[in-house]
């Protein structure tokens, strides 16, 4: 486990807490809750990730002489007995999250932070920094790979990742939800992915022939061949020399694993050479495909009867290309006061905007007949804990007069301890059970809510009491001014 | 300096390392060359960058036992001998490449690496997921501060970047290409970039009032107060309540340096608070705005009269928003064979996707009596270096009827040597000199080509030698086939 800087922080992370220590408030408790506002690429649902780089960067999270050394070098001049402070930080509060691969929707907590203000300060940028970026990933990989669940995807994007750390943390999130494989070799010893891969177009290349060169690929793995048959002419050059090797191969009892296509019309060359293969007796060989594929891509292209059984995603899921961010913010909700706790709430002109104040727990609620989830469900932490044999009022969290009340359910909260007073206490899940847990997710929710195109809106609601909070501080806010102004959002 | 893993590749690397090895094939010579095939977001230009990060990696290059371990477990099989091959891995080759801040263009070579198959194979993924990123940053940023060279410009994106690394190398690409600071503070560390911030809105959402909020930032820095103002209401209360912090200071002899904008009309909410700043004699406060801003709503926002000095710029440059991947690739021009190098190409149904074949030099050709940059000239390796007292022919690298005859003329060769044999010969730049560098490069091209709307097209040609390789090499592969195939790319 790589250790993170301290300094991956944003410089008024630094300054707050500087200036909360100068005015002696630097111990008073904070409630941050994590959220974003709405989903990427159209889909109905995001899949939460990032929760292992969290652990990471918590577990080991302190200043070093050298960062210490820095700050003394900025032109705030931040007086030695600050330095020392930060000298002897780590991290003391509690932390709460979704498990990874978990279904989550706009506005709900996936995280929530408590502790002192000093410390919650300085850790927002790290957190939303992973989180946004394999959320993102997990979501889009969780998008495209159900386009087909039955077919194999593999990701093919360590070049046009955004450095390093996403090739290695982007092939981590697409495979928890539910991608297969992965060429990144890094991500096979870190996180125990299946790593494949074969040759390139310089392979055949740098040899006097193609056929010299798939022969000879042949000949040094022949238990792993794939073979990529565009480089110079896919049906007429490529395809019948991955044949003539194939056939070869068949006689040494060894067996061609598939070709690739890598451009060009993939669904016409698919079909061709499916056939050319067919016609040869190589009916176990697999089609790969590759080049820009992203779900509107592997959709076409199995409605026009493509024959691909592996499907190589690479720059439009590392990059989340049609949506490379995720708005995820990280809001107070709560502050101490006079020793006590009491909500806090961020105004905007844009309802939709207007935080939901107070620290929450959050519920995932199910019709007991079906097992398929209704809601998700929001309340003060100071509520009583949900209890099914009570009716609860479903309230949206912008508009008063859509609500519903439910009276027979199963409800199921979401979020897990996962630091206690600076503790860890959470036990990650091993990769493949939080792989398995984002499959099992996926068969709570009504297709309604999963499908790719103009998915139905999953209901995610307040309390009463949380409802009635909100509107109060809001109207608090509201009536200190005459007017709303011009032109807030 | 942080050691990148040798495992940060794709598997195909390490297969066609093994396959080579295998056919005895892996000390022969080769020669790559990184290209991109078009230029993102519309621009005239792209900005090199990723330089630094290649050294950082090549300099370290090597398996440890723990990653020789991990390809021990893997399905391949690799058979001792050739972990131990890897075992003594260290690169030996020679690399040049184009100095970071150079103004770039489509098909040239940014970066050329000669050695061992072996050894030039493995290296791609790494080198391509540096550059691909960090010259996409550069370019977004340059781009973005030619809105305004004259008003400041920082990184704020930590939290939307691609992972822990895109926030550290982001900013400094953002640096290079004009950028005036960031607020990430490891970049400040590692790089020595101004690093800036002052305080979000649960600083103010923290205290029991926003002025007492204000009050307490300025006492705690007072030589560095710039006042968030969007929190609750910007023009009836934020502005009001600066105003008040800042007359408060002015009698301490102190300076409010800046309030900062994050929501609403940014061009409207700006005019008003100038106003108000103004008319209570806060002349010197600047205004800082920040909330997704690109080089797009920054041009709209000057249009509009907008009483802005500073921007912060995050998500659309961190992640380069509109376009999040540059497709820059490794193709391999140069081979051994029978002891020789001979030049490589790699063929395609589109004329555009074919490569240059052959080990080039390139070379910026300028007008003498302008000094501005005419075109970008590529020769083979043999032919000689460009002799200013002799005409040259430019070569379109497609259509061979564009071609243009120079007489008089200034060339700069643009590759520098970065290794020599495995040694590194280069010394790179500070990073102020890179970013002077830039600075300098923009004023060598006339403004056609640096404009952010519909650009001309900046000529990059080959010299008739390279051109004339080129369409032999295409002949001999056309005359291989009787006919091109249906939808090959």
């Amino acid at each position: 486990m790589e250790r993170i800087s301290a300094l991956h922080t944003d410089k008024y992370q630094i300054n707050m807490m500087f200036a909360h220590w100068v005015n002696g408030t630097h111990e008073q408790k904070a409630v941050f809750e994590v959220y974003f506002r709405s989903l990427p690429f159209g889909n109905g649902y995001a899949v939460f990730a990032g929760l292992e780089r969290i652990i990471d960067y918590i577990s080991q999270l302190h200043f070093t002489d050298e960062e210490i050394d820095f700050l003394r070098t900025q032109p705030e001049n931040y007086p030695e007995s600050f330095l020392q402070e930060l000298k002897k930080f780590h991290f003391s509060g509690s932390i709460s999250a979704v498990e990874e691969g978990t279904l989550v929707f706009p506005s709900e907590p996936l995280v929530r932070v408590e502790g002192t203000i000093f410390e919650t300060q300085l850790i927002e940028t790290a957190i939303l920094n992973f989180i946004n970026y394999q959320t993102l990933v997990a979501t889009k990989a969780s998008r495209i790979k159900q386009v087909s669940p039955q077919d194999t995807f593999l990701e093919f994007g360590s070049r046009r990742a955004h450095e390093e750390d996403a090739a290695l943390w982007g092939t981590r999130a697409a495979y928890v939800a539910g991608f297969d494989g992965t060429s990144n070799v890094l991500a096979g010893m870190k996180f125990g992915i299946p790593v494949s891969g074969t040759h390139a177009h310089s392979w055949v290349q740098d040899h006097e022939s193609e056929l010299e060169a798939f022969e000879r690929f042949a000949k040094a793995m022949p238990d792993h061949v794939v073979l990529l048959v565009d480089t110079y002419d896919t049906l007429r050059s490529g395809v019948p020399h991955a044949i003539q090797v194939g056939l070869m191969m068949k006689q040494q009892g060894k067996q061609l694993k598939g070709i690739r296509l890598d451009s060009g019309d993939l669904a016409y060359l698919s079909i061709e050479a499916r056939k050319m293969l067919d016609e040869a007796g190589l009916t176990d060989v697999k089609i790969v495909a590759s080049n820009d594929l992203d779900e509107a891509t592997i959709l076409n292209l199995k409605a026009q009867g493509a024959k691909i059984d592996t499907w190589g995603v690479g720059t439009k899921l590392i990059t989340a290309y049609d949506q490379p961010a995720l708005g995820g913010v990280y809001k107070l909700v709560a502050r101490e006061s006079n020793g006590k706790l009491v909500p806090a709430i961020k105004i905007s002109g844009n309802p939709e905007k207007i935080s939901n104040p107070g620290k929450k727990k959050l519920y995932r609620i199910f019709d007991p007949k079906t097992n398929k989830a209704i809601a998700d469900y929001m309340t003060l932490i100071d509520e009583q804990d949900v209890e099914e044999s009570k009716p609860i009022k479903l309230y949206h969290p912008t508009y008063p007069f859509i609500s519903k009340g439910i009276k027979r359910y199963h409800a199921v909260s979401l979020l897990r301890d996962i630091y206690r007073d600076g503790k860890l206490v959470y036990d990650l899940p091993q990769l493949d059970e939080i792989r398995s847990h984002h499959q099992a997710q996926l068969q709570m929710f009504w297709p309604e809510y999963t499908r790719q195109l103009n998915p139905e809106i999953y209901k995610v609601s307040l309390s009463e009491k949380a409802y009635l909070l909100k509107m109060k501080m809001i109207e608090e806010h509201r009536t200190e001014k005459d007017d709303p102004s011009h032109g807030e959002e």
